[in-house]
């Protein structure tokens, strides 16, 4: 009954705490700066759904997620001490967002979930900062596909119909797969398959995934490969 | 200074022509039909862009390209003794534009391409009809791009103003890559670089490839090996 799989990626894919960190640490060394990158990713991140509503609410204009993360930097930058950052190292650190590591279970889970369905993603992050993404960590998506394509953020429900058109298939053929029940539920909403994949680690070890009531999906699995076992792929 | 390299497809990257032929051939031969397939797929194809133009002007509203064949394929049956054939045989036609081969430079030029260049579709197909290719013929876009997302069918400027905007980049930093002069003049006109690719074969051995004044794109080549060897990659 599923034909393509539509795949939520902050979190759901790729580490973006750990890589935000990661990346932070050596730029921080390059540049003799000691900051809780950590700390940082949190902060920048927790910005993120306040700025996308502001925008679903038409608060803001459409601007893609470049545009908000560097908002949200400029905004939390003095916080951490960083506030004499020049424009060029501003540019830097909102790039670090293309540039985001996967699970280590996404890329062999991808190739055997690619043999038997479409995969595709549907994130909030743009077209250009998910193939900048899947080009360096190798991510085999058939298609990409973006909030950017309906200019709405998930969890509109233009987002998800517009991903359906796209892929030209009735929603119930699609299935959301994402590590967060919001995500899962707008899609539900629009006649979606859901899946959820826990990533207890999306905020950091001392931090805790997402805690959901998981009867209320179709599927639910410990990561990619297990997500391709439940799908008989 | 050229990023990104977007591909027009049809004639570019497959051959249509031969390929409609093949699985026109296939299909006969299954049902005892005597047809002649290349001609068939001349016909279909030389009413693509009166249809499309249709679109264009406003008289038909947006369709993707499976229900603009459909419609011309409806059209032409009778003329070849096939106006007998069902709704379900039909549909296998219209999908046989998913099926397409890629001329035999293709996915190693494309691979060689890719290690430099984001590579991307922006053909009048759709973005599901491009997957499909994709999928069976290991094409190995970065990104698929398609009029689709404009709305709007190529030459019409939307289609290549949309696929800068989505790449994020300013229009002299992608180059168009066909086998038409038509669609890189249009490119052109909006500020890409452009690449004509001879494909001398794309109406068959009787026919003729496009016969351009080469001088007015930014490179021409062979074929997709020679395109990446002219691009340095």
């Amino acid at each position: 009954m599923v034909e393509a799989l539509t795949f939520d990626v902050f979190g759901t894919v790729v580490d973006w705490r750990g890589s935000i960190q990661r990346l932070g640490e050596r730029f921080g060394r390059e540049r003799g700066l000691v900051v809780d990158w950590g700390a940082l990713a949190d902060a920048w991140r927790a910005g993120y759904r306040p700025a996308m509503d502001r925008v679903r609410r038409g608060e803001w204009p459409w601007m893609n997620l470049d545009h908000l993360h560097r908002r949200i930097l400029d905004e939390i930058l003095p916080r951490f001490g960083l506030g004499g950052l020049g424009e060029s190292e501003r540019r830097t650190l909102v790039r670090f967002w293309h540039q985001l590591d996967p699970w280590p279970d996404v890329v062999a889970g991808l190739r055997r979930l690619k043999r038997r369905y479409l995969v595709a993603t549907l994130s909030n992050g743009h077209v250009r900062l998910l193939a900048d993404m899947a080009r360096r960590a190798e991510l085999p998506w058939d298609v990409i596909l973006s909030a950017e394509l309906a200019r709405q953020y998930k969890p509109d429900p233009a987002v998800y119909r517009t991903a359906a058109e796209l892929l030209d298939l009735p929603p119930s053929e699609v299935m959301m797969v994402a590590a967060h029940g919001d995500d899962l539920r707008a899609a539900a909403a629009v006649g979606f398959r859901t899946a959820f994949v826990r990533r207890p680690l999306e905020h950091g070890e001392a931090g805790r995934g997402a805690d959901e009531a998981e009867a209320q999906f179709d599927l639910v699995a410990e990561d990619f490969l297990a997500l391709a076992e439940a799908l008989g792929t």
